[in-house]
Order: structure tokens, then sequence, then C-alpha cells
């Protein structure tokens, strides 16, 4: 009979000399979870290649079993955001604007709605400046329960104005899977925050809607988990996931968070997802935010997430990170002309992409 | 008039020689959010003390604001989770336990409820063995949307039989607002697990009800936020909340997970909330659960989460980590042998508390 | 009496309502380091304002004194690297190449001097392909003392002969304090490595001479401890120092260490020192070196350390993280259109700099 | 012929259907280093089971050559400090006391020598509370330049007449390859600080030497570094080296330093060398000093370094968390009650060993 499981996923190391009914044991248990394994007979030891489901297999922490020495994982666990050479990822739709079909986008706004008059003049300044979504927050999630939660509903309907007013498609935060409903009539983009990447009842929610979402990373998330939580989302049935890299947590970094912009090149070499980058949360001083922007068009990332605030010493939160829409205005062009610059030069994304493996042969 | 705060919540240190207009203005920005002001003229500069709601005057970013130099914070955030020296502190209660009492509370079980003999089984070894609640998992949030997550409703009425049978109190984890009332019907104690403890939302919820709950650290959450965590719990209505520290995320420990016994003394003087701790999330290796377990009671814990199955190599979740029902019966006598050592050597604590300003008066 | 400090340095918040006689005692202590003393009357309590050594008064712990509830500290801890807006910084010179000088500076070469002919080789690669100095390590530091420790002597002659056939500079790493007079008749530029940026011993040393010095920031330090380690070498008298962010070590990061390109607009608004940053050990892949360099460029940076080796799998040390001398010469002309965009567009730097205070000018 | 090594230390998966003359290349590079190849047969792909030795293979870097998907490392890299389940461990013997010999050691004393009459007079306290040797340091590393260095050889005969004083073995700390001879004329165990821990070049001078070795861990040093650097002293001859855990640095942390107990058992299971732990750095709070330092005995420690000043707020380093003479007076036998505790629970150290391997044997 024929396997539908064409390559192995683990290859057991098993401790040398392992008598045969340990061997069989282990055996016996893989094969409980599905597993189809051929051993190889190596110089004193044996070596066990799996087959089957690798999500289930990898579940056994095999390597703590009694006999096996070593576990490799060589399969794909990452069943829909998984990078195919074989395909080009087309984007995904927000409105009007397509996310990682090549362009570069700009998402900009305040970190809340605060009240309707500064949503639209923000929104009006940072539309004519050149963004291409407007984001504000009507939910928001405060360290301390005693801060400005957001005005909620009254800014839905806020956010539905700005969007009448000057056609920019609406990003906006997703706190609680009660709410997706209400929101989804608002917004044309979930944003997933930092603190709810871990939310899985969230993301399966999200996932059973078509609404596109940005999925913020972990504050201190590693890739794999990042690209887990996206496949909470997309194995529900929803394809627009849109990843965002903010900045994780680290002792050492000025204000402890340190924008991880390795991780763009990391993420799309093994997804085809597109990939933001918020250098707002990222460096949590407005200050540092144009570098970095520019950075991030530098990095080679399909755009990104900017805080803008007519007013940043009066804003209800972030107003520290925020950009005034004067050094919004100024730092559009700039980092139009550096994506420009990388398309210009097929060759430099192309040979980044090419020497993954970390080394030619030669 | 009197003002109805005694104390000031923030000093601010103006720039050296800010002119007139400037300072009013900074004290009119105050005024607006409610804060009362006192001007005091230093050599060459001003400083404002402000009296006000310090979670308001907080959320202000008042350091980020134009001729402020450096801000102050001296009030207490924590309106309901903050240690009062004056009362003693009752303990949470769960069913017939009570955490915090000046006992030390030993909760134990498997990860996850797997089938109903197996749990049946264990429970009734951890009890044998002296553990005072039963923990097991429900719902698992797990990284993999392809790992097993839980039988969900099955797993609560098979924790109903195990209670009936055993007699211990349920200690089992919510992962969705939407859950509350359903998990209440089994659950004597919820256990929000520390990918949530972020998750607002959640805690508003668990807020609303008066079932205690089980709040573990983020895995990498400061003090403050784990308080603030608390606060939201608290603030809602529910009393009863008991903190976990369960280890924190570090590149250089093992398995990149350190379990940080530091933070109980530093939570015990500063909350009166109970404080346990989860040496097996703690350590993730079960060779070393025994060692931090008996080093939570040294350190003054109000006890411990430990998780126990009887077949470590074959549970479905977090099995290296788990004790066998032996080692777990081994290690019961120790920990409570730790603890009598302390409370017999009255001074040991109470010396260290008196000692909290970090310095002697002479 | 005239003090000869015109600000003060600490300012502390005295406990409320504290006692004449405590009040004393704290003032005398402060006076016996040399502090001069301002008391100002508050509401109910006192604040004092300090003059004097700022390096003293804060080796103190002040804040843990009996009735201090909390101290600001105001002044300028960086005697000699801090950075000064009346003064235009004019760049380190290393042989005929000044870095910091507006201009952007490429170091390139192999981990270590393996061999004299493949260091030739590789150094008139990346000579021609437009690297501005040469790097290569005589002295390596190794985390095991079996790996490969680098060639030593015979390393120095060979960067000897590398700079007479190419006329590149050469910038080698210094290990150990009695090293310093035999790697100078050598380096143009000596290179501390991350893990020595705490070896005060071999700063002290460094400091000493007049060889410009290259300065890593500890792979865990913050930014005011990669200052404070300047400060030894340039407190001794050596003024030519670089400094080159090279990642910090962080649990979430893939492969644990994240290139903090947030820490170059810190340091230029900190100090006048140049800045460089390395994206080989910054991200240990070689696929993602030329989007971090480019990024490296985009934030602002003086320049960029890049590892180049011809055969990246041979190589003894850090192959993976090397490029081939193809992949650097696609590299070099990016970089320096990112930054030709840059200068051209004045207005970005000097906007960036401008609003460093974090928020309008009102 | 038969093979000096019985066992291989790697394992290369090669990736499937690799031709012959990449596999042939791969096994002549492996050979080249003293690689001995036996390739083993697999379903679709070849394991390439190799011998020879660890630390040349491994800096090999063999995970980013063409052709090979996966490496397994299988031997152990500790050539002197690993453990020997043979053999039991003799402990250190520093002066009278032994360390790591089954007793609990506890070396107490202030964070620097600050003068003659001070020194005796806590010398003399710790001595009466029960310390087993004494610690001040004569050099000391501070972040600041401007900060006390230390009173250098000043303080090395005050040292020398603390010693004939009270008895007492001194350990201070060595921060220079060039000391060495100076400071072994007083200490009887040499300490190399957690900045020092990458300093090989000191670390290579102290193995030429017979002195004891106190070697605190890096604070953003990994368990397998740590172990390194210990290697790096061993295998230059000098075989006293012991452990001291001090905490690592980590964001989450309170004062962003965090105790890593759980490395206590790790390190236990890993190699023979005697382990300390430093409760006073690793709090930085003196309020939490004597729960961490039951916590280390609880843990299983071989003993535990303290600050203890007769006047904290007068330290002219580190005083914050130092204890005065009393509080380490009531420490002491609470430190030795845990530990006879366990040491009449025979079993609990034995079960937690034998439990090493993560698994019952079924």
């Amino acid at each position: 009979m024929e396997s539908k499981f064409v390559e192995p996923v683990l290859v057991l190391v098993l401790e040398p000399g392992l008598a045969g009914p340990l061997r069989r044991r282990i055996r016996e248990r893989l094969g409980a979870y599905g597993g189809e394994v051929t051993a190889v007979e190596g110089t004193d030891r044996f070596y066990l290649e799996v087959r089957g489901e690798i999500a289930v297999l990898q579940s056994l922490s095999v390597e703590s079993w009694s006999g096996v020495e070593k576990v490799i994982s060589l399969g794909q666990e990452l069943l829909h955001a998984a990078a195919d050479p074989a395909v080009d990822s087309k984007g995904v739709e927000v409105g009007s604007v397509c996310l990682g079909d090549g362009s570069f986008t700009i998402i900009a706004g305040p970190c809340a709605v605060e009240e309707e008059q500064r949503t639209l003049r923000i929104a009006s300044e940072v539309c004519s400046a050149g963004a291409d979504l407007f984001r504000a927050g009507a939910f928001k999630p405060r360290t301390s329960p005693y801060a400005f939660q957001g005005l909620g509903e009254v800014a839905l309907q806020i956010l539905q104005k700005t969007r009448q007013e000057t056609g920019l498609g609406i990003v906006t935060e997703i706190l609680d899977p009660r709410d997706v409903e209400k929101v989804a009539t608002v917004a044309d983009m979930f944003q997933v925050g930092s603190r709810n990447m871990h939310n899985y009842s969230l993301l399966k929610e999200l996932g059973q809607t078509s609404v596109p979402v940005l999925l913020k990373r972990g504050f201190a998330s590693t890739i794999d988990e990042f690209l887990m939580a996206a496949e909470y989302i997309l194995s529900c049935g929803n394809s627009n996931v849109v990843l965002c890299e903010r900045g994780i947590r680290c002792a050492a970094a000025t204000r402890q968070v340190v924008l991880d912009l390795g991780s763009v090149p990391e993420l799309q070499k093994r997804t085809h997802l597109p990939v933001l980058v918020d250098p707002s949360h990222g460096t949590a001083d407005s200050f540092r935010v144009p570098a970095l922007a520019r950075a991030a068009a530098a990095v080679g990332a399909d755009g990104i997430l900017i805080e803008v605030h007519d007013q940043p010493e009066e804003a209800l939160s972030d107003g520290p990170q925020a950009l005034t829409p004067d050094q919004f205005r100024q730092l559009v062009p700039q980092v139009h002309q550096i994506r420009a610059m990388l398309d210009d030069d097929d060759s430099a994304v192309t040979d980044d992409l090419v020497s993954t493996s970390g080394g030619e042969d030669h």
C-alpha cells in the first residue's frame, strides 16, 4: 500500500544499542498517532524515519521519550502560511488598496479615535499626505483599567464618517470575539494588537470572516509563534492575513523595545503573507520614527503603520510616539523613494532570495 | 476650599527658566484633567505638585510635554490590589481551601483532561498524596492550531465527576469570555493562562463573577503589568484573585524560561493578594520541578501549582514537565517542611518585611 | 561664595513631613561628597536640589537612603562622549578615511585571517568592490576553548602585507591589554568585540593610545552602558572612538539576536561619536545581511561593517553570516544610493533632530 | 583499522536525493578536519555519522553547507567540566573550607574594601555569624569610569590583614590578567565577575595558576557559554573552578535582573563543579535577599555569596543590596536548616537525579 505521506516529517535518533522491545514500543506509540515508521540501521543505533501528520506527531514531545536521544523535525508545519516558490503572492485587498502586491502601503492615523472633528482633521491630513489606509482605535487595550479605554461604539460611527469623507479604508483594532460582527460593519481591516496575538479564541473568530486581518507580532513572540497565530486565522478559512512587525521587548533596548527588522526577510522567506512594519510602537519615540520607517522600506517590507496626531501632547494615548501631520508628510516621499530604488535594482531583491540557503555551492 | 486629594501624585520638574506663559499652559492642561497644581519655586526652576486622579493624570504622558524636564510619580496606582499594612489579608477561599491565609496550598493535576479514567486516576493519586485542589484544562491554548486543543465540554463533565469522586475543588483554564458561564458550572477557580494575562476583555468578564481567579503572569510581563491585570478583575467587583508566577522568557535561560522567584517577595510587598508559583511551566523540565517547588516554599510563596501525569510520555500536552504521582508524593512533605520551618522562625518573615525600604534607619 | 556648579544634578524628593534632624543628616551626607544642597519647601515636604560632581553623587545610591522618596537625575554624565549641539563632529580619521564626517564608510573582510593567499584575495575583492577599510581578526574570542582561536602573530604579519598590497587600512580585534603594543604595529583601528565591551582594563589601556577604536556594543548592554564604555576610553585621553551597533540578544528574535537599528538615532542624539552598524553579527544569516545593511544606511548610520569570505562554507568561523565577494559587490551601490538620497533630502535628517523632544514647540 | 572515536559526535541528515558527487564533497570536507564518516542509507536520503574531535567538527558550521538539511550533535563538548556519574565530586578546597563536598558554604562581606577599620569590623561580624569565607573587592568593574573603582593595592593589604585577624579565607575579584600574580599573594580564591565571564585572556591566565576560581555567570550568558568559560580555565590546567549563578538580565524582571535558580539543577546535571548562588546581585534589593538565599539552599546549591555591610546607606558601591550584619546573622541558620532537611531526606536529591531523563522508564 502506498503511503500518502511522501517525505518523513520526523527522524528519531535512538540511543545506541537500544533493545528491540524498546524500539518496538516507540514504533507502536508513533503508529497509534498515525506515524508510518521506517527503521534505518546505523553503526550502533537505529534511525526512525516517521511519515504522518506533522502537527499530531510534533505534539507528542517525542524528544523526551525513553530511548530517544534526539529528534529532527523536517516537515513544513505551516499548512496555509508557507511560502510557495511556485506561486506568486497576489497580496491582500483592503478596499481599493492591495497590500503585498509589490506596492508599498502606508497606513496612518492616531492611536485612538478621540473626537469627531479631530479624527476627521487628522484623516484628511494623512490622506492628502499620501496615506493609503486610515488607522484609529475604537477599543484600546490599556495596561491600566483606569486609563482611557477608547470611545467604543461612538468611535465606530466616527470611523464610518471618516471613510465617507476621505475615502480611506479603515483599519481598527478588535479585542473581543463578541465584537467581531459590530466592528466588521465599519472596519475594512481588523487589527489584532500585540497583546492579543496569542488570543486564539479571537483569532478563530476572525478566521470565520473574510475581512482582512492585520496581525501584529506579540511583543515577546518568536517568528514561529507569529506564523502559527496567522495559521489560526488562515486555517479557519480567512486567507486575508497581513503580518506586522512591531518590536519586541528587550532589557537592553532603549525604552525596552527593539524593532526587529531582521524579521522581515525571515518572514518573507517563510511565508507568502504581506509583511508590514510599525515603527511607532517599535521605537515609542516620535523622533526615531522617520529613521526606522525608512529602514522598513530599505529592508523590503510591504508597507508601514504610522501613528499621526495633530497635537501629540494632547493625545489620550501614545502621544510621545505620534508624528505630526507635517512630519508624516515629509516622510512619505522618502519611503517611496527607497522602495522605488529597490524596485529598479531588481537584482537586489532577487539575489537576496537566491542566497536564502545561507551559502552557495561553488 | 479643601482638596479631597491629600497627597500629590505627580511632581513635575520644569525646565530651568521656563517662561510664565508656558508654565501657565502646563497648569491649565493639568487642570483640564482634574489636576490641582501647587507651584513650588526652586533656585532657577519651578516644581509643580499635582493632586488628582492618578490614573487619569498618568495617562497624559506629561513627561513628553514641552517645558517639562522630568516627572516623578508618587501615588499608588493599585486601587484594589495594593498591600495595606493596616489590614491582614484574609486570603481567597476556593471550596473548603483558603489560599493566602498562612497555609501552603498545593494545586496539582495533568495539563489537560485527556479521558475520564485517566483523569480520575490522577486525581485520586494527587488527592491521596496531599494536593488541596485539582487542576486540568478543558480548553487549551496551543501555539499550533493543529495541536490538541482540549476536550472542551466533554472535559467539563469529566471534571464535574472528578470533584464528586475526590472532593477536590477544580481549577481549570478559561480562554474565551463567552465560555465564562459554562465553565463556571464546574470550576471552583478559573485559571487565566500566561498568554491571556493581557486579554482584558476576558479579565473584565471574570471580574463580573465572584468565582476565584488564578491569574498567571504573562511570560514577558512586568510586575507592574501583572498587578494591573489583577486590577482589571478586582475593579470589576471580583475580589477573589490569586497571582501565579510561572516563569518569564529569557534568551539566556535553559529552555528560555526562567522562574522569577524574586517576584514573590516583590509581589508580597506590593499587594495583599496570595502569590503562587508554577515550577512546572517555570522549568519545562520534570527533573527540575522538585527543586524549584522547594525553592518556592523557601521564598515564602502561598502555594504551588504542579503538573502531574501518570504516564508523562503519553501526555497529549506538556508531558516533559509533568511529575509522576510518585515524584509528587515525595515532594509534598518537603515543601510543607520548609514552610513549617519558616513559620516557626517567625522572625524570618517579619524581618524581611521590616527591612523593606532597603536600608536601616540610623 | 559662588558655586562652580551652575545647575543641580540631582533633585531629592523627601518623604512628606520628614523631621528636621533626618533632613539635616541627608544634607550632611551629601555635603561629605561635595554636594551643595539647596532646600526648597513644598506643601508638605522638602525638595533638595544638589549641585556637585554627578559621577560621585550618583554612585551614592541616594534613592535607597532613609527619608528619600524619589531621586531625579538631571545632569549630563557623559563628560566626553556627549553630543554638543554647538560643535560639529569632525569625525574620526583612520588612515586616509574619515568616519563620521558625513560620508558612509564600509569596513569589510573575513571574520578571521585564515591564510595569506585567501586573505589577500578577499582584501583585493572587497577593495575593488568599494570597501574603505579591511577587517579580519588575528585573535578571536570563541565560546569554546577548543575552537579556532585565530592565527595570532602570524595573522598580524599577513595583515601588514594586506595593507601594503591593497592600501586598505586595517581594523582588527584586540582581546588582551598586554597585546596592545603588538597589535598597534599593524592596526589602523582596534576593534573591541561585543564580549569585551565591559572589559574595562582593556578599554583603559586603549585609552592610553591614540589609535582609533571601533567599540562594539555588548550583546546585552544598554545604550547608557555602551556610552559609558566609550567614556572609559575617551576619559583616558584617546578621542578616536567609533561606536558599532551589532545586535542584542533576545529570546524572541530569529537566532536570538536582533539588530537594534533604533539605537542609531538614539546614539546620534546623545553623542558626537560616529555610529556604525554590523548587520553580519546582527543577523547571523548571510541571506538577511543585504537587507539590514540597506536599513542601516536608511536609518542614518555612518557606515557598516560587513563580513565577506570567498568560500563561506569553508570559513573557520562565522561562515554562515559571510557574504561572498559578489554579494558584497552588489550591496555597495545600494547603500551609497540610500545615503545619497538622505543627503539630498537635507531636511530629512535635520527635522528628525529638531523634533527630538518628542513634541511640537508651542 | 580501528577508530579511536567510539561514538559519532555529529549526524548529518542530507537533503533527499542528493547526488553522489555532492555527498562525496561533504565527506571529503569532513575528512579534511579529521572526521571519520559512515554513510547510512535511508528511504530517500543519506545520514552521515561522523566520528572525530567534536570541537573541531562543531566549528565547521556544517548546518549551513549545501546539501545538508539538518545536523544533530551527539557528543560531549565539555572535556573537563562534564559530570561523570562514575566519580563523586571531591569539591574544591579554599584554605580550610571545601566547596561542593556536600557542605553548604557561605561567602560573605562587603562589595568593596572601603577602609581598614570598617573592613575588619564587617569581617569580624560575618565570621562570628557563620561565614566560611570573606569576600570584598579591591578592584571594582564599574559602569562609569567616574565611579569608585576600588582601592587597589591598598585594599589588598587590608585583605591580608583581615585574613590574619579573622582566619577567614579571602575571595576577591580579578579584572586584569596583569594583576594575577599580585592578587594571588592575597587571594585564597579569585572571583571572576559577570562582566568578565567572556574575558578569555583573563580566564586563560587564571588557568595557569592553581588558585581556586569563583566564576560568575555572565548576566546574559547561557548555561552552555557558562560551562565553556569554565572549560577555558580547566583546560589550561587549573581544576579548582566553582560556578556561581548571579542572575540574568530580563526586561520583565524587577530591576531587570532575575536569579535563575533553575540553572542550579541544570548545572549539577551537566558538570561536577560546585555551584553557588549570589542572591545579592540576583535581586539587587536587600529586602529580597534572605528569601532568595533560602531558595538557593532549597534548590540544592553548594553555597551562597552574600553582600554584607555595616552601614549599607554609606557603602561606596552596591549598598542597596547589602544585608546588615544582623540580617545576615539571622539568615545563616535558616539556610543551614533547609540544607540539613534536604540531607536528611536523601531520597529527595537522589530521586531528582534519577528522573533526569525527563521521563520514567516503562
